[in-house]
């Protein structure tokens, strides 16, 4: 019965790409420790660009200074 | 000075049940590990239903597999 | 299908507290949220007690600056 | 650049389990999201079974009562 | 390549105070720890009120009560 | 009253690098955001090599591909 958290930058997620995600993950589990998918859960947090730092800058910083 | 985290999925949580989550939760930790109360912090986290999964698929899918 | 999580600090918590706190916590959220005892999972971590920080000093020094 | 924690009762897990469950959410966050896997993170917690509840009980209870 | 979680109270952070805790805590592990500021990896949580207890009551009821 | 966790790998950090960590964070949030300091609790958790993954792969794997 694992615990899955995911966490993501809020950039347009679809509800399709989470259940392929939760799908995903669970079968990961499933197959590399036999876990029983029944009681896997999975948890996605999206997050806003302005809450996400790397770099020590937030992300839309860090990305802007990659490109340039 | 616990520190408890709740996840549950957002279905009109009120903010009188929070308090009795961060009541009861807090008694508890007082009354079985003799916690300080004053020092126990509870953070509640409502979960949206696409954002939850379990058996892998999001939660509403789970929830109609099994009523059906 | 709630997810918990406690942290306390590492100080001699026995297996039958912590089956108390499994059995507290899932009680407070059936009686509170009216969710599903069997799908509630909790997940205990005792933390070192030289890994938890408490007004900006490690909980030890915080307690012993407390009593004196 | 996702964040992964990945909870699993804690009953032999092999490194090379690990490294595919490492190997195998990373993927998944390329393939669904096209998250850049240089930047993905994943951590795994080992749990111990005395430190994990479901049902309201500890899983090592929780999995007595299933089978008998 | 540290991950660091800040929760605070959602009361107002602005974005130049979110860029700053980034910067400030990736700092702080560069100079501590010798960590890589690239790999870095920042999450700030701003948690509504009423999901924030403290001292057994939503912490907004806690704070009136220490005036009062 | 602010919650903060930092993870970082299991690499011979001592009590007092941790204590830096602890007392440093808290600093950052009494400046940046004027929290109390009496209620800023810190939790500092250190990963085992294998259980920290990014770039698809365990983190010394990684370290070593990179130096190569």
């Amino acid at each position: 019965m694992p615990y899955v958290n995911i966490k993501v930058t809020r950039e347009g997620v679809t509800a399709d790409q989470k259940a392929e995600l939760i799908s995903g993950v669970t079968d990961l589990l499933v197959r590399v420790l036999n876990k029983n998918p029944k009681t896997t859960v999975v948890v996605i947090d999206e997050v806003s660009l302005e809450d996400w730092g790397v770099g020590g800058v937030p992300v839309e910083q860090y990305r802007r200074a990659r490109v340039s």
